[in-house]
């Protein structure tokens, strides 16, 4: 048994494999910020702990009591609580089914009793989170006193055992155990060991649209100047394929055809508040320049007659980025990195798990690591030109923290959607519920009322040449009719992108502490209150920050929903109404509405919204403290696009409020405050 | 490589693996009917063919023609032709996703070359059917040639390549060639390896009704009789989960409190006709009187708190066969035998597959045997007493052919639902598309239009007190509000089923022919026209023996279908109206229909409809011959429910026509087709 850091310890079992994702992705543990806190011993021995190698694969048994809750194994869009579950957890695109196939599966898990386990593996392994008892064990024991009580014909009584993890083809494992106060605690760690959360630059929190993947270069500009004229805040403007000669599979060279300036294209978009982000994958066409260069880097297998370029080959990224090079240069903002999961729901594709890479990953580790490379490859040259980016990856896997990317899907359950904003911040990932087409006015307000609490606020509208608040009906959209009183529409979304707006200064705090300290900035509630039993099913309402409860409504739901309000008295945003916690309410929300709660004694800086956030932009802040006379926060006051700032210590400040209305700020800090935030009077809502 | 029979051969890779479909079925293969077919070279050589091994598995690398058309994989609900899809064969109940797993996944394919190939392995195989290119291989060079003409911005090319199996865990597998002059030849061959195919007693040719769960023992004996009042065709009566004093998991103990005496109830429903067969699956209750005997003979894991029996070994088989021998010996006809797959689509239940059994298996070989071996156990005390069943099972893989149960699904859609008809066929399976609830008439009628041309036709009616044709909405139906013109629905549903009855004699000689030819009795036309490429796809058509061919309304679609009719002359059951074929017709089919039609020069023995098949049932046939002077068929005329007769050649009558309506059998025939059928004149339809 190894000591990582405080409260992290390292176990190995057998002989384990050499393609791993500690191997590979080869973290950077931020071990300083893990040293500073508290130490925690291991929750159970060595002992405990049982190994056992079987033809194929191996078994590992961690105990488990039938107190403690389990969450995490990443993204998991159709169960929330993992307890009694059992989870094969492959990368694959669309999964239709709880079966643990995910975009971003993650051989972590974490329980109520504080503590995370990671599972070195780049396997599809198994996880019986309790669910499988077996003969002869503890719990067989407790099983035979009530025996035969249930009685009843269909009734299942689901068993109840220790966590119980097969990895095929493996001869060993290294396990990591993250040892914490709480949950919340031990996924902190877990991020830290990953290199710490990923820090967007500020306009990332902004909203981003997608436009139309049938557009050229005019109707991108047309739409960009739409946008602006309606007034919709928009930081981040998406292209989808078509920008390219040949899609599926990429050549990534513009097709001049439709857009015959893409550099005046990103110039003109930049002078009007946008960054541009290109829609891509990582599957090389024949025609691509560098494909003659990626073939001896790439695995045996093609995937739509593309080499898959095996990314820990030093070579292949330089080729890879190297291509992209001059988009970035060019002052391209970001990428969507697609299909980098395996498609096993929607047909045959991607790579075999018996695929070879020169660099000696196989297909099946390959998949559950190639989102996370291609990010890490997408990266560099964006480090290297010292420019933050943020995208939108389809893959991730373990130790994904420090990336800034944040995954999406193809499905669109909106229920499923939300409660994918829960599960993937137990893993080290950001998750969007994008928006993309709705059948009703009401659909739209809700999933925007959604998605503008997750880490990227995006509108996906690739499948409509206008914009959904001019029109949400796909063939009328194409139609160009518009809908009469889609001014009133558009004020709705409005609204809702504004309240988005008003929240980036609390939001980029909130994102900076998750860079250093590696809590997710956007939790299910079970995280902050692990002890309430009320919200360990609870995947639809979320701690943004430290202060501030969203409580989206699920389309579908009708307009009115329970919502739990933890220990201690909240605020009402809206009203201002306080209630004690404890207790569950019944809200009924308009449309174009979220119910937000606001923690008695936070001190939230509410910011002026912008239509975008610009590389100079000063946010007007109105502090507003709740139920409290004296309270303080963190602002965030780098250049906000820049590495510089990251590697270094976070330029926080701190706002106090002391009575009176009066705000006080270091002195020391009131220059680098004034760069980025103008603050008026107090508010108190009491 | 070693020649099995004609047409037949082995090839061994590598070591390998004990558990296995053949060694552990052990199946009593047919030599002698194969041995009197012509033979037939292999389409390739052993060099063609490259295995593999790598970290946790082997690699099967066997050619594929892209002219080459793929089909089998065992019973596939979502997908019917294979060729360009990646299947993972995993047993699982209720897969919603067209991946591989499956009630009964099978690693056999067809070639439309005209060859099977059977991997003999126990492990979830992936077969990758031609849509996986490798760089280099010979589907390479022919890739450059078109390499981007594809320039659409979502265009996605498939790959063409060979079959790829990957088999994990094994360090070596047989993989069995089974070579024919076409598809159903080769699959016939397979079918006669594996054991011929199953032949039920006649009876289970009729209806099955399966009642109402809450139902006790009077309320049985009233619906039984209301079928019998309402003058409904039905054989089989079942009753599902409720008999047992518990039943997840079982105890194999009449609840005495609801079926005070059983034996009455066997007897009573036998008066009547009915055959009854009783739900129950593998799971071992605490409370059962067998618990402690199977404890040493059962794995490591529970389900549902209850033993899994290791069938692989005696003393289990024996422990497990001892509590079923009174229910035999009272005159029960047969199981249902569910949850015999693994759940991972509905929860997790099932053990886990590193669960170990004595005998040797692990979970994931266990899962894949557990259905046959399930169905192994309990076919032997029928055998020992002589005494033909036919039941239903959820879960079958390889060699399956033998076995007289047929496979049932929790799923319901029914397109799916008539497409694993055809599927089924081609892996040795019998499948029933099941009528359980229905949301309209029209849904009822069309549910039952397509379950009488399957091996079972089965009403599952366990979810309403009353018969569907009374009232088949479900609260309604619980209310005893019966619909006001329920005798008009009871007509058309009993012309269904007199539909199905009429065709007795004629399927019973056709199961005949499977048994002892192996061709599969309900086969979707591809198989009978492989040369045809306008039936590669066609999933709905079924050829019911060698004459007649059935075209069921998926419902959902309408009242309108396309019907192909092959090469040939057809004649239209209803109309006697002939069609050339080689074309696509379309036909309004009313909700009581179903589009059946006949080859030119058959001779179909129809029936007159009975109520259900007694042990002395004589048939009144009028052979109808089909746009010719003379026709023959065969009629099956042994007793019809014991084994005796199957294990020699079984005694089929010649009936000929030769003109002018003389009906001629051979005089040493005739007193046993009397004893079975009463042949009134003949009827020809020109």
């Amino acid at each position: 048994m190894q000591k990582i850091a405080s409260g992290i310890y390292k176990l190995t079992f057998g002989t384990p494999e050499e393609i791993t994702p500690v191997s590979v992705l080869k973290p950077d543990t931020c071990l300083e910020a893990l040293n500073a806190l508290d130490d925690h011993p291991l929750p159970f021995t060595r002992e405990d702990i049982h190994f056992q190698p079987r033809q194929g694969s191996v078994l590992l048994e961690l105990p488990l009591d039938p107190k403690e809750e389990v969450y995490g194994l990443g993204l998991q869009l159709k169960s929330f609580r993992q307890s009694g579950s059992k989870k094969k957890l492959r990368t694959n695109s669309d999964p239709s089914a709880d079966l643990g196939d995910s975009h971003a599966p993650v051989p972590f898990y974490v329980s109520t009793a504080g503590y995370g386990v990671l599972v070195d593996t780049a396997r599809y392994a198994t996880f019986f989170c309790g669910g499988c008892k077996r003969v002869g064990s503890r719990q067989d024991l407790e099983q035979f006193k009530s025996a035969g009580t249930g009685k009843g014909h269909w009734e299942v009584k689901k068993g109840s055992g220790n966590m119980l993890i097969d990895i095929p083809a493996a001869e060993g494992v290294d396990v990591y155990i993250f040892c914490g106060k709480d949950m919340k605690d031990a996924v902190s760690r877990y991020n830290l060991f990953s290199g710490g959360g990923a820090l967007p630059p500020m306009w990332g929190l902004g909203m981003m649209y997608r436009a139309d993947w049938h557009a050229d270069q005019e109707d991108v500009l047309q739409l960009a100047r739409q946008i602006r004229d309606d007034e919709m805040p928009c930081d981040m403007f998406g292209l989808e394929p078509g920008w390219q000669t040949n899609a599926y599979s990429c050549t990534y060279v513009w097709d001049k055809s439709r857009f015959p300036d893409e550099k005046g294209l990103i110039r003109e978009l930049n002078e009007m508040g946008y960054r541009l982000n290109l829609w891509e994958h990582a599957y090389v066409h024949p025609e691509s320049p560098i494909f003659p260069e990626l073939r001896p880097h790439s695995a045996d297998s093609y995937v739509w007659d593309g080499l898959v370029p095996d990314f820990t080959q030093a070579e292949a990224r330089e080729a890879f980025t190297g291509i992209h090079q001059p988009f970035i240069e060019a002052g391209l903002s970001g990428f969507k990195l697609d299909e980098c999961d395996n498609g096993d729901y929607i047909g045959n594709w991607g790579f075999p798990d018996f695929a070879r890479f020169p660099g000696g990953a196989d297909g099946e580790q390959m998949h559950s690591l190639f989102g996370q490379l291609y990010q890490q490859t997408m990266l560099a040259p964006f480090k290297a030109a010292d420019r933050r980016t943020y995208g939108q990856v389809r893959a991730s896997h373990a130790l994904a923290a420090p990336y800034p990317y944040v995954l999406y899907s193809d499905l669109y359950d909106h229920e499923d959607f939300v409660r994918g904003m829960a599960t993937a911040s137990f893993s080290g990932l950001l998750w969007s519920p994008e928006v993309r087409q709705t059948a009703t006015r009401e659909e739209l307000l809700r999933r925007i009322g959604a998605v503008i609490f997750s880490p990227m606020a995006v509108l996906n509208c690739y499948m409509i040449p206008s914009p959904p608040w001019k029109q949400f009906d796909h063939d009328r959209n194409h139609a160009g009719e518009w809908l009469e009183d889609w001014p009133q529409l558009a004020q709705q979304c409005r609204k809702l992108m504004q309240f988005r707006m008003s929240l980036i200064p609390y939001l980029y705090a909130t994102f900076g502490k998750y860079s250093k300290q590696g809590a997710p900035p956007i939790r299910p509630l079970v995280m902050d209150y692990p002890e309430d039993r009320e919200v360990l099913d609870c995947f639809d309402q979320f701690m943004v920050g430290d202060d501030l409860m969203a409580a989206p409504v699920v389309y579908g739901n009708g307009d009115t929903r329970e919502i739990y309000l933890p220990g201690g008295r909240w605020y009402e945003w809206l009203t201002g109404e306080w209630l004690d916690g404890g207790q569950w309410i019944t809200r009924q929300v308009p449309e174009d509405e979220v119910p937000v709660y606001i923690k008695q004694g936070a001190l939230i800086p509410w910011a002026e919204p912008v239509l975008c956030v610009r590389d100079h932009t000063v946010f007007n802040i109105e502090p507003v403290l709740y139920g409290a006379e004296a309270g303080e926060c963190l602002l965030l006051c780098d250049d906000a696009v820049s590495y510089a700032t990251i590697s270094e210590s976070l330029p926080f400040a701190k706002i106090k409020i002391a009575g009176e209305g009066i705000v006080s700020i270091e002195e020391q800090e009131q220059e680098k405050v004034s760069e980025r935030y103008s603050i008026a009077g107090v508010k108190y809502v009491l």
